[in-house]
């Protein structure tokens, strides 16, 4: 992990304080490692306890049941990420390199935290109440972040005038959501085919030279960000 | 329609004969509807025997039970969207044209069959019997519509030389159908900002010109596909 990202999740991590707030994460921690470990539809609330190092009753103490604590898992992790995210892309100067570094850093949490990217690429599609009833407003903040890339690299007359922000949001997160999940999903021997590093560099040059007017642009430059640091996953 | 799809649905149809086939056409036809409108968890066996037409017991006779019913349909109507897809694209003497065709047919089957382009996108995924048990293989054949378009495309020294036909593959179905979802569950009033012929529009360029060595080959002909018979969604 970059000093970068450390910084980031401190940040995240100290502004909430102790003493309850850290019951609370170490129960949103744990309930990470049990549904990534026996999938969400297997898991107990006692097996979550457990792994806490807390008795049962203090999970409903935070939590209203197990859907209600997948509902937090992805709220507060994605605020995680969102933070980490925008510090990250913040030190890149080119739109182009910014769109670049969320690929990356998207490819890299997989790799990282393979526990948080299974709750949050496969457990969370098993909760019913989750698919229905929740409106996921976090999500929508993090896909913010390829829209604001979308716009500035418009702005800067790098992107086609023609393409709407909103659909290159939906397309890219699809394209980077399902290579994840076969990701994850897929059996250890048959990953080596599509690394992750590979598979990046690859999301990034279709969507990079999709949307640049010129894209030379990228073909002639990406070298220069593969070869920084951080441009490696 | 165009004729091509007619006949191509026709011949799947008449393949399969009359009587027996006639029945199990007509109950997987009826679970598309009433998924669709039902919602697959809230929808009973005797709604889709009512909408079928037989007694409650005759669907038994064909299926196991209702994740079964949505096993058959994903079965049996992909095979004719295989056979549909592999007609049209047929038609097409350029790999590019080809992918163009792939991404148009895809988003105008969202426009033409709404109750089972929402069943395909999003009642599939609340069967967790589907999701965890049952290995879609024509689902893989599906998608290997698009890695040969993408293989003779580098034959042809069309496509990039780095390109992995197995990435482009989860990277298009991934964008096209996290756009699909978006647009099946979008309010039709949020629809309307990306229209389904805007939105395949925007998809072809990113990933053609994505793909190609020299993306002003799709940047001056594209015109040219879009006002061929066909190229309108």
């Amino acid at each position: 992990m970059s000093m970068k990202k450390e910084e980031a999740l401190r940040k995240s991590k100290s502004r909430k304080g102790y003493g309850k707030q850290d019951k609370y994460e170490r129960i949103i921690d744990a309930a990470v490692k049990v549904f990534a470990k026996k999938g969400f539809h297997k898991a107990r609330i006692s097996d979550i306890a457990s792994q806490a190092g807390v008795a049962d009753g203090t999970i409903y103490l935070y939590f209203k049941n197990k859907d209600d604590i997948l509902i937090h898992i992805f709220e507060y992790k994605l605020q995680q990420i969102i933070e980490l995210f925008e510090a990250e892309i913040e030190q890149e100067a080119s739109p182009v390199f910014k769109l670049a570094r969320f690929i990356l850093l998207h490819f890299s949490m997989l790799g990282e935290d393979p526990n948080l990217a299974a709750v949050l690429t496969v457990e969370l599609r098993q909760s019913h109440k989750f698919m229905k009833e929740y409106t996921p407003r976090k999500f929508g903040e993090f896909l913010k972040i390829i829209t604001g890339i979308v716009i500035e690299g418009k702005d800067k007359g790098l992107f086609k005038d023609d393409v709407s922000p909103g659909v290159v949001k939906r397309a890219l997160f699809g394209a980077i959501d399902e290579m994840g999940t076969f990701w994850m999903l897929a059996p250890r021997g048959k990953r080596g085919k599509y690394s992750l590093g590979d598979t990046a560099r690859q999301v990034c040059d279709i969507f990079i030279r999709g949307l640049l007017k010129d894209p030379k642009v990228w073909d002639t430059r990406k070298g220069e960000f593969f070869n920084q640091k951080g441009g490696e996953l």
